[in-house]
């Protein structure tokens, strides 16, 4: 058994307790298999100082979009990415993606992040970049059908499908796969209906953006005399396993109907304000059973990949939402950034005890902004910066360590992003 | 002239465009003197990779309150009072507050914040430590006397008086005060009319909360049958060089009313979202003129003092509560963290030009999360962390250096606020 022992730190288990505790992870089966006093490992990993948590779990992103990260700000969704994203992605090319999801990759794992749900393009690049960088992800080409052509709309739906056929299970496993129509009103309603079953039977979940404005919701309504997951329910795309993003604007039916049907939510906090969206109803979807994680969404809407922003973000604005400063309290929060986002991917990770998967995040609690430290998990929810992660460990594996990328040239990734964003918005601009 | 010169570094300049240039400060003055292709400074201090902007100000802050960070969290702002915060704080020694301030002011100059506003307790010991540190501030005793009898409610309002008399300049003038009534339903209305107006003698201006929560505009309606605001003024609390922190629940009668007067606003979003308190309007206020800045409030209801994360918080929660997403856009958020608040507290700071004082944040931009910098202001509003700032300038003298605090010793305040912490919490709860 090649192992690896992380030493000396405090661990944060699935109960929210912190106890000192060292963790044992067997690199073969990728999984914890002892935490306490454990017998020495092949490789130690040091903790002392630091809080050993869950990796983070970002459930909803779009990594390659870290090349248009500052390009456009401070405007509504329809018209931010009519007028500055799509002109910009649809100048695209290979090379750009697997700089910007390298890029991406870097930052993720930087901030402790383990697992993502990536939505975007070119995905064979993109799950070679990811099996690379040593991440875990459930991966899918977002497919977008307005603006084209009947055959140009099926060949979109027919490469998502082939997608994730052909990608799951790669990177030993570490990469899944689902068929990601772009949302309800964007992929169109037949192709959805003739392809969602083929996927079942290829047993592949759905994720796709729901309820993200108010915009989006009307039309459904209006057309189909039904609110967007009820429609969405007809279409057959709301099954156990299937996930969201978003959910900002969804009445109490739709909320039982995603606890009814286990369908989980990707909410997306720092997106939905920065887009003027709206609050989610967070703390009622949990009160009613829905799983709900903690994402992103791409770069260009955020500005950053960085969970611990998330995290807080989710707890400020989801009290605001619910006007009660009890809601979304700290252990709430940290238990849907990390268990909750990996139930959405379907990954057996997101807890620290014995047989689940060895993702982890080592976190520095010697700073100045971690001290004194009453409560740890409400520094967890509060007060932690991706910056703070010292360690991410992915299925046993030390992919950052004392801060620095193990798997990818960090120095040499950020030369060739630069090099691309400025190629493409070049090519975009017709400059 | 004595003279430290920052080179290599890109310079946000007040228009926020920014351009490669030197910066040469003057110690003796504490003000910049050339910016461009600079003579050689005595010391120098590579810039090089980074954005040079000018100091954060924090307008409004409790710094001691580092003392409680995490000790309670998810409640709203007149439980967590009352249950939680005053309690402790009726156990605090001097050394407590010299301890939690130290604490607080490595944190601050760390994140690149050169100025603030402080209002607490012991501050003749604040005066000390912050002057020590090498921060600018504007400070007050904290005066409530909700509880108190009227000898015990008048000698806070003589302490505060006294405060603000004889700690005026202290530091080489880098400590100025203001009279500090907590607030308008904390501090005795007959003592307010007293003491406001020795106040206006001695050339003070006063600081305090207001419309916080809806909570404590509805009593002052009822019983006064004005907006608090309006309230104020009555009292002679609304005249230029004054600052209010928080109005989130202000109307239109009283945001015309903070213009009129010239009245500034401490923005806490963080603080703000965090006890559920709402959102204050700050884009109309920035329409009708009112100067705006962005404060972290206390610790203990945010749960750091950095001010990247009130900027984005600024920009995001402000975007939601306009319904606009091109509200609090990034240039009008970066402008309120650095010349607002620094008009707020009456500094000549908060930009880089010839002639203003030398308080500056340098910060490191070659970092994953600010690739690519297609605008850094975005990147400022939105990506920055307290942790990408290299070194900190206050009055052209270098108190980070390479992260590395110069003025005090890092690892002995965070030793040394871990032991009052504990002790505090023990002494509090009677263990």
């Amino acid at each position: 058994m090649s192992t690896l022992q992380i030493t000396g730190g405090t661990v944060l288990r699935p109960d929210m307790t912190a106890r000192e505790a060292d963790v044992l992870a067997d690199r073969e089966t990728g999984r914890i298999v002892e935490i306490g006093d454990t017998a020495a490992g092949e490789e130690t990993l040091d903790a002392s100082g630091c809080l050993v948590v869950p990796g983070l779990v970002n459930p909803h992103c779009h990594v390659a979009m870290t090349l248009l990260r500052g390009y456009a700000d401070d405007k509504p969704l329809d018209a931010w990415l009519r007028e500055d994203i799509w002109p910009v992605e649809a100048a695209l090319e290979p090379g750009d993606i697997e700089a910007g999801t390298r890029l991406g990759a870097v930052e993720l794992l930087k901030n402790g992040v383990t697992a993502i749900g990536d939505m975007y393009f070119e995905m064979p690049t993109v799950a070679d970049v990811l099996g690379e960088a040593g991440l875990r992800a459930r991966i899918g080409h977002g497919i977008v059908t307005v603006g084209k052509d009947d055959a140009d709309a099926r060949a979109d739906f027919e490469e998502g499908l082939a997608v994730a056929r052909d990608l799951d299970g790669a990177a030993d496993g570490r990469i899944r796969t689902a068929l990601m129509p772009h949302s309800l009103t964007t992929a169109d309603a037949d192709l959805v209906e003739e392809f969602v079953p083929r996927a079942r039977d290829a047993g592949v979940p759905l994720h796709y953006h729901a309820n993200e404005t108010r915009e989006e919701v009307e039309p459904i309504v209006e057309d189909h005399g039904v609110r967007p997951l009820e429609y969405a329910d007809d279409l057959g795309m709301l099954e156990d396993g299937d996930f969201i993003a978003h959910g900002v604007h969804v009445d109490r039916t739709e909320i039982e109907l995603l606890a009814d049907r286990d369908v989980g939510v990707a909410h997306c906090p720092a997106s939905n304000m920065k887009l003027a969206s709206g609050i989610a109803p967070v703390q009622t979807m949990l009160d009613a059973g829905v799983t709900v994680g903690i994402g992103t969404d791409g770069a260009a809407s955020n500005n950053d990949l960085d969970p611990f922003d998330e995290l807080r973000d989710a707890a400020m604005v989801g009290k605001l939402g619910a006007d009660d400063a009890a809601a979304l309290a700290a252990p709430e929060v940290v238990r849907a950034a990390t268990e909750g986002g990996a139930e959405l991917l379907g990954f057996d990770a997101g807890r620290i005890e014995e047989g689940a998967l060895a993702d982890l995040a080592v976190v520095d609690f010697e700073k100045p902004h971690l001290t004194p430290a009453h409560d740890p998990v409400s520094h967890l929810a509060y007060a932690v910066r991706g910056s703070d992660v010292e360690h991410t460990v992915v299925g046993g594996e030390v992919v950052v360590r004392n801060r620095r990328v193990q798997t990818l040239d960090e120095a040499a990734v950020r030369r060739e992003a630069e090099a691309h964003a400025e190629a493409l918005i070049r090519r975009a601009e017709g400059n």
